[in-house]
This record gives structure tokens, C-alpha cells and sequence, in this order.
């Protein structure tokens, strides 16, 4: 946990990025889960800055899809798609300040094989969807369960294996007035699909509304960049992260520390959009905390820049834009 | 209103399209304004299909553009923007029936000059936005302030005069779980800001919520297609609509109806796929209702589809599909 | 004729928008038809300005689909596509200057059903393309040939009948050095598919290639706005335009006016790409010759621009954006 | 170079992936060097499967911005932009066969600081273009030259160094009967400016037309994702590689191959569609030629494809899609 106590969190954390009370949100104490980021849901837990929260997460499908027989399109019941643990209410956490979460472990849970994907008829990245609308035939449903194990890895067939690289597929906080639906990623966080949201990363997302309804869920056991065919490796977990608070720290969308890099994270359509969402974002950074003047911060980011491509499937596209963090001394 | 007597309105509606009772939404009894469409607000009025409704609505600033030396970004207080009028509650509205709106009239209200256009920092369809993310810096703010009246149109300047061709800017039924910005239009409707939802015109809308719960507001008094800087010729009114419910028709986008035409609608971005929503839903309601093979409706309104566009300056692009009655017989 | 005479060409043309001489280009005197605009190919013709030139085109698919059980895939030879008349030599144009095409007429020419349309596997609006990839299968393939009367109309079936209103689908000037398939819409003009190029019109393209180097080809006999299969009303025609040269007049995209009113065309992916140019060079045609001040003139245009979809199939996609002459004043 | 020798160059190449012969193209020998990808220049070379040719490269300006007070809007002359060495004609080179280009090197030539960066008005990610056309103002110009050097690396300045990762910007062979911008990147190469390919790589381009006509040119000594200002680390050098010619190995876009990894290589606009591309083409060469089932493919890719992003400013995007030849075997 080295490189944390020099992070943005435990420079400008309420807490210091320091871990001081530990609390656990079951299946039974979430009682029904999420399917919007808003200010309507009562919180399910209060918290001080500090806390260690753990938190029983659902697949994206709520366990719905149970084998390779079933068919997405009798199991989904579109809105009541991809469940939310929370919203957790932060103390002191007001519009214009932002939410640190560390994020400290996932692990499986659940019977095996707890690893799900499937091909859902008119929605993906090569398919016709409900937004790109097209009269084409959609493609045949598809369902593949797979054993997860945190080890040995993701079992996708006798002959691959891949490697367990879990990460939150959904997280942030609420917007001020609305209520937008968890399938969307946007500039309260939600579902960017963003494989560096994993472990030992630091998510910072703007805070909106009172107490910042921290919402978090859909977690992956493996993703390929872009999630190409709309499901990743879903699979149920206890999620553990660690929430601190920075008092009026403000910007627009969220940002994302590692060790070595800071990235900052764009959602739009088209696709473009959510680069120079990102782009503009790390810019404006650069120039804010660190000394850049801006068009040298463009100038060399141009060099130096580098994009991950969380979605290309959700109602917006996300993308991380980062730098190293050693070109930035 | 003698095409109405054959609109699919007066054919399938509950209350055949007759008015059978009327209401008024004051801003007294309005009271507070809504900013999201979404099934969290407590009805401002229960009617019956058949109802008329009178509302008086704001302009998209609430009126707080009042002289050509305000500035936009000091008067206007995000998210608090584009003030809805409403919910309605429309007794028998559930889910998979569809809301038909007939728009009566449209009338300016308050002192004069009641008309106002500016230029909003970021924001508009020939500058960087929040969403199309640059460097550039905004262009300046600017306020216009003109006089709207019905018959001598709209004073723009000492030369230009242009007609009174008022419509609803925004207007739509409440999302099932979501509650949207006003400033967004969708497959529920919300702010399309396309100028056939005019007097005259019948625009059908989805229910998703019990009670389909309408919200509308956001007249212009003039717009070109489009919506180039982003705000229209704002304005506040008298707008009277007579609703009536259509049980069992289910579609995803919203549909509009005039004497001459049938139009579908789509929001999206990029502004391609808004086409295709707005096409594709044509296509299936040709095919669906007036006996067309699905290839045929294609390769007709290839040859005689008419577009209008609404908006390339909101959250989604709105477009609207169309095709002349006369060749559905 | 009598607009015609206060018309940009008449005011600035060299040869004052008067008709001078006539000139013929029969399928014999062009021989070799050509697939790209470019100022790699020999002129077919060398005129002043003034010349009237009538040329004999082919439809897009130079005849090569002949009956309703053609199938597109087996006929079409890509990318010896879209064949066009051309080039033809205007003395003393230079890069800088603009070429004023007047349309005059446009007459269906050939054996009867000269009118082709049809469905072609990844190409059109509604479904996968090349440029949007996706795996779904592509649609069957269709053909269907009507017969088209400059009086009687295009008979669409034994119901429908559409009225004649024929147009030049693609035209424009060699770029400089590039030579650019003839499926392409761009700054010089191409495959525009805009309905506006009709006759009646006079369209202004930029010269950028000594001598300009006119193409022109590929007439509709009817079109809905978009062009939504990608296949409009294809027919050959004897299509008679009007050649004016208008020395130092320089601007980057083509430029429409009629009657009524003026318009610029752009080209672009994605679609709001394509407005945005068309607009933003309408904005900066008011401020150059019209006297507005640029935001003046972006503010009225959001009173009242108007928006013509010309194609969403082709290259890029292209959109005219125009003013009533009345407003401009 | 072991892995070269189980290359698909090596396994599957006319020449089985050997240095057969060594060539150069001086300044001098080239001459003029060419702004269009075409077939209709002469070639300044032509060689036999197995040649290893070295090329003196320009940078993207031809040298003209020599210091950093010159002003690119005065020094660069539009469309003669992006020099290209070539064509090299390879004998055997037909339609429908493909090209396998190896890298083997890049080496920095010319005077120091040989390195180039500048912001050119209206080009770039973050501002306003001629095809996002806006009304924003320019950004200001401004060069950055920096110095160069294979094992020290690129000076940006006193405090930042960046490592020397060369690759070459624009490499392709000939459109069948286009003649393309240097500036465009599109299904035969051109100017995708990925990183990837880069000394180590194996690049496959379609052949289009006879001979192949191979162009390369604009190498760049470092750069970001998206190439974000539009202006890479530009600099002239000696580039060598070796041309292999696989017989009648269709397919539509660029392919790359590393040790590691087998790439595809879409451009397009929105981004969306080059990432479409880019996968569409790795989904059916991993069912072509490595076993999968098409629609396993497209899942598999979900939880294990990569994403590079090559740029986000030239006229069409480019993406890399690729896997890891590890889960092929």
C-alpha cells in the first residue's frame, strides 16, 4: 500500500487515505438493489470518511442467467437491469467536493461456474441496436457460463484460460436532480466498463448531491478493451473499497490514480466525444495541479498520451485518457 | 379540426378524440417547476382522456433573461433549466398504451418584449460543447430580446420580421425509473425541439409509468431546423393541448400526426443514428399498420421520406421521419 | 427565367449568366465514362463560359441492372461505379475561382422502365455497411424497376405514383491533386445526392484544378430526403446545364441558390460534422457579402436556417443548410 | 528475429519472409517526392519480393518549419502536405494478393534539433476543424523543436525526456483508381499513424492495383494515443524494410503482426466505426483462419481484445483491435 500514502486521497483526504472504520453491505442488509444513480434511494449505510466498506455485489443480470439454456431475452427485464449496491451516504459530502474510493479487493462469490456472458439480441458493438437502428436480422442468443476462480483464472474453454483481472464495471455517485439508469456511464461515474477501475486504483468521482450516494456494482472477472459483444465476464463478488472525502476539489468527470499514471474519464457518443472529454479533462489537470500551461500540456500529451477504451457498448462510450505520473514531477 | 375526426386519435383513442372536460395549470397552481421527467413528482393534476388542458408556461430561463445585459452564465443555474409544467396524471395510463396529445393553441403571456435568444458559453451547434469537448475558448454571451406577437410575428430587428410559428419545445411522458434533465429528449419525448409539434399536429407518446405522467414547456415562438446557437426564440405562453389514451398501442419512439402526415421521431447521437431510430420506427409502422412489406416501406421512403431536424444542439440530436398520407391509402 | 437574371451568376459570371453556345456530349463523344473526380483524366470537352452543355448520363449503375431478377452483388463491378460525363474545360478557370452551374433540364432518356432502385448487401441507410462493420447478415437482395414519365410521374406501383422531380445526384469540380471515387461527396462537390440540384438551380462550386474540370452524372428521377436505401430513383438522362465562371470568388464548400433562397452544401462523418460545416459556412457567406455580423447571423439562422438531408448512405454524408433571400435584404 | 521466421510473412511470403535484396531511395533519387496515394505516378523503384529497401524519409512538413518561430498557417502550403517516398512496384503484386511489409528500422537523419511539434489552426483533437467547423476562434500556433536521438531520446524538455519510439505515420499501396490524400488514412494504409507500426512489425496491406505501389513517409519519433494535437514528434530519418508479397490473401483493411499479438487496423468516422472495423476484420480473421466460430470469436474478443488508438484528428480515425496470439494456438 506504498505508493497509496502518496496518493491525491491521503494528501487531501478528511481522512488521510487512512482506513478507520469497517462496515459490510450484505445481500440481506441491501434488500433490493438499484437500477438508477439518483437522489431518490434512501441510503443504505451512513458513513465518515475513512470507512472500509465491503459490499455483496449481484452480476449485471442478477443471477438470472443460470445456464447455457436459457435465453437472455426471456430472462431480462429491461429497465430492471444491472443491480446497485448502496447508495452510501457520506458525511460532509456536498455538491462541489469529490469522492476518493480506493478500491482494496474483489473476490467471486457464489456457486460455480459464477462467470457469465451472452449475446443479447440488439445490443453490442457489432450489431444493430436500439440506437444504431438498423432493419438487419439480429444475431443468435448465446450464453457461455464459465468458472471463475481468483487463482487459477477465468475458464473460458479446455483450451484458454485467462487470467482473473477483476474490476468494478459501475460505480459513482448520484447526480443532483436526476435519476439515470446504471446501464449508462457519465459524469458522475456509472457504467464506464473501465478495466482500470480494478484494484489498487483510486477512483475520484465529482459529488453532486448531499452525502454523495455512493452507488457501486457489476463487477468483471476478465473484459477485452471496448467490451466488445455488450457482456463482459459478469460475475457476483464482495467488493471491498475505501472511501475518503476531499473538500471542494471540483471538476466535471471522473478521474482515476494508480501508482504510475492519473487518467481522467470521458462518456459520450459519438466515441470522439468521450476522447476529448477525456483529453480536455487531463489538460485542464495538468494545467491546474501541475504546472503545465495548457497547450504544453496538449503538446505533450500528444507524445505521451495514452487511451484505454472502456466501452463501446453502453449508451455512452468511455474512455480513459492518461499520463505517467513521472513525466509530471 | 376536420382531419382530426379521422386521426388515429378519434379512431382508437378512450375518449375518440373528443374534449370532454377542461383544466387549467396556472403558475400558482403549478407552483414548483420540474427539471427531470421522471415518475418521482407528485401529479399537478388527474384528468380523464378527453381532457383539454391550458398551462401557462415558462420560457426555458424561467424568465431570468430579462434585459440584453444580463449575461447567461451569471442568470442560469444549472441543472436548473428548461422549467416543466405538469406532471399530469392520466387516469388508465399504464405501460405499453400510448398518450395522444393534440396541440390547440399556443399564445404568448407577460409584458413584452416576451421573445429571448442568446448565445450560452459552451453551448450550441456551431461551438465546443461540454460533450464535444476543446480547447477553444467560448465565443461571447449575448442576449436578444424581441417582441412576439401572434399575428405581426416576431420583431427581430428593424428589417426582419419573421412569422409566429409557435411549438412545443419540450414535452413527454415520465420515464418507468428514470428522471431525465428537461434539457434531454428520448424515446419518451422531453425536449426534441423539433417545430412540427405545432398547433395542429398530434403527437403520440409511450407510456412507460402508471399514469403516463405528462410534463411539457419550452415554447419557441420561432426555430429553424436545427436550433443552431441552441436557444430558440424562447418565450412564455398560454399552451392548450387535449389528451387523450390510447390503450394497447406500443411503440418505443414518439409519432406525431398532422392532416398531410405521419412522422416518427429518434434522438440520438451522433446525429446518424437519430435518422435511423426516426426511419427504422417508420419503416415498422408502415409495415405494421398500412400493409407494407417491411423491403418495400425501405425502398419507398427512399424515394419520398421527408426529414425534418429538430435539434443538433441537446444532449441527443432529435430528427423526425416522415411520409405523406397520400401514398399509405 | 426571370430570377435567373439577378441571380450571383448573371451579377458576377463572366459571361453575365447569358447562354453563349451549346455543346453536346453523346454516350459516343464521351466514350470512357469515369468512377473518380480527379485531374488525371483528359477532357472530354473545352468550353468558355456561357457554353451550354448537354450531356447524355447513365444511371449510377451504367446499366447494368436490367430486370428485377439482376442480382446488385452479381452486377455491380466496384468501384467501376456511379459512371460520369466529364471532364469538361472551362478556359480561364483557375484554383480560387468559382464555377456557376446552372441546371436547366433533366429528361429521362432510354427504353422503358428506365427507373432502377434496389437493395444492395451492406450499403444503405438501415443496415451494416463497410464503414458501420457488424456481423449481422445483410439483407436479401432486391431489385425493382419502375417506368418514368417527365409528365405521368414515376409509377411506383399500381397505387403509387410519384411526380417527376429529377436531379443531379452527383456534380462537381476536380479536386487539385486527388482523384476521389464518384461515390464520394465533398468540398468540390461528388456524390451529394441533395434534391436541391434540380433544375432551376444554379450551384457554385470551387475551383481548385486548372480549367475546373466538370463532372457531372448519376440523375434521380425522385428522392426522399436521405436517400434511405442508398439507391434513389436511378435513371439516364439527357441533362442540359448552363456554364458561368465567377473569377476570385473563393470558398470551400459548393454553394446552391434558386429563387428563393441561397444554400451551402457539406459533406461529412458524422452526420452533425456534415451541419456543421453546411451552417457554419452559411454564417460566414451572411457575414462576407450580406452585411450580417457573424453572431447575428448564427443567432438568425436559429430562427430560421432550414436543413435538407441529401444523403445518410454515401461516403460522407451530405446536408444542405439555407436562408430565404427575403431575410437577407 | 526468431520470430519473424514463423511469421505469416515467413510462412506464407513469395520470398518466405528472406532479405533477398538491398535498395535505397536517396532524396536525390527520389526527387519529387508525392502528397496522393495513387496509381497514377511513376514508380521510383521497383523490386522483387525479398527486397530490403531504406528510404530517406521526410518529415511530415518536408522540413519547411525549421524553427520555432515560423508560423505553419504561412510555411505550409495545403494540399502539399506529408511527403511520401515512392511507389515501389513489386513485381508479382495483383489485386487480391497482399503485401507484408517488415520494419526494421528507423533511424533520426538531418541536423538537430530534427524533431518537429507544432498546433496548427483548426487541426487537432481539441479544437474546432474544417470538419468539426465551428465559430470558435484558433488556437494560437506554436512550434516546439526538439532533438533527437536513438539512445537518449527525445529531449522534450529540461526536465522531460521521452523515450525514442519510432514507428512510420503513413505507409500503404495504391487505391485500384483513387489517388488519395497523404493526410487520409483508409483501406489500403495511408496515414493511420498507430504506433504500432513500428520496427519489429510485420504490416499486411492489400494490394489494389498491379504492382502494389507501396508509398511510405511521415515517421514519427514518439507518440500518444490519438496523436492528440494532430502533430506527432515528426522528424526525417532513414527507414528500412523488407517486402514480402503473399499470393492471393484477400482482405479489406491493414493487418498487423508482432510477436505477441496479431492487429487489425480500421479507420473511420465516427470512432465508433473504425473501432468497428478493426474488430469486424479481427472476428473473421480468427474464423477464417484460426478455428473459431465466428460468434465465439466476437465473445472471446469481449473479455480479451485490445484497443489501440492510433489518431483522433486525421480525416478518418484509426484504431488497432488486437489479441494476443497466446489464446490463437
Amino acid at each position: 500500500m506504498s505508493w497509496l500514502e502518496t496518493s491525491i486521497m491521503a494528501r487531501r483526504g478528511v481522512a488521510r487515505g487512512e482506513a478507520r472504520s469497517e462496515h459490510a453491505i450484505t445481500e440481506k442488509t441491501q434488500g433490493k438493489y438499484h437500477y438508477v444513480y439518483g437522489p431518490y434511494a434512501k441510503p443504505v449505510l451512513t458513513v465518515q470518511p475513512g470507512a472500509v466498506v465491503s459490499a455483496e455485489t449481484h452480476d449485471a443480470f442478477e443471477g438470472a442467467i443460470k445456464s447455457e439454456t436459457d435465453r437472455p431475452s426471456e430472462k431480462l427485464n429491461f429497465p430492471y437491469l444491472n443491480p446497485q449496491n448502496g447508495p452510501i451516504y457520506v458525511e460532509g459530502a456536498e455538491k462541489g467536493d469529490t469522492l476518493a474510493v480506493y478500491i482494496k479487493s474483489i473476490v467471486p462469490r457464489g456457486p460455480q461456474p459464477c462467470g457469465t456472458t451472452c449475446l443479447i439480441p440488439e445490443f453490442g458493438g457489432l450489431v444493430g441496436t436500439g440506437d444504431t437502428a438498423l432493419l438487419n436480422a439480429p444475431l443468435p442468443e448465446k450464453v457461455r457460463k464459465v468458472e471463475v476462480d481468483p487463482v487459477k483464472g477465468v475458464k473460458w474453454s479446455d483450451k484458454i484460460t485467462l487470467p482473473y483481472e477483476p474490476f468494478i464495471g459501475t460505480i459513482g455517485t448520484s447526480p443532483e436532480i436526476e435519476a439515470i439508469t446504471s446501464l449508462q456511464p457519465d459524469y458522475y461515474g456509472g457504467n464506464m466498463d473501465l478495466p482500470d477501475v480494478a484494484p489498487g486504483a483510486v477512483i475520484y468521482l465529482p459529488v453532486n448531491a448531499p452525502g454523495a450516494l455512493l452507488y457501486l456494482g457489476d463487477c468483471h472477472a476478465a473484459q477485452g478493451d471496448g467490451e466488445l459483444c455488450g457482456v463482459a465476464l459478469e460475475h457476483p463478488t464482495v467488493t471491498t473499497v475505501q472511501i475518503d472525502l476531499i473538500k471542494g476539489w471540483r471538476f466535471k468527470w471522473p478521474r482515476l490514480e494508480t501508482a504510475e499514471r492519473i487518467m481522467t474519464i470521458g462518456s459520450g457518443r459519438p466515441m470522439e466525444d468521450a476522447a476529448r472529454i477525456a483529453y480536455r479533462e487531463l489538460v485542464r489537470w495538468m494545467a491546474a495541479e501541475y504546472g503545465f500551461d495548457e497547450l504544453d500540456a496538449y503538446m505533450l500529451l500528444t507524445q505521451a498520451g495514452r487511451v484505454r477504451l472502456g466501452n463501446m457498448v453502453d449508451p455512452k462510450y468511455t474512455l480513459g485518457a492518461s499520463i505517467a505520473k513521472s513525466l509530471l514531477a
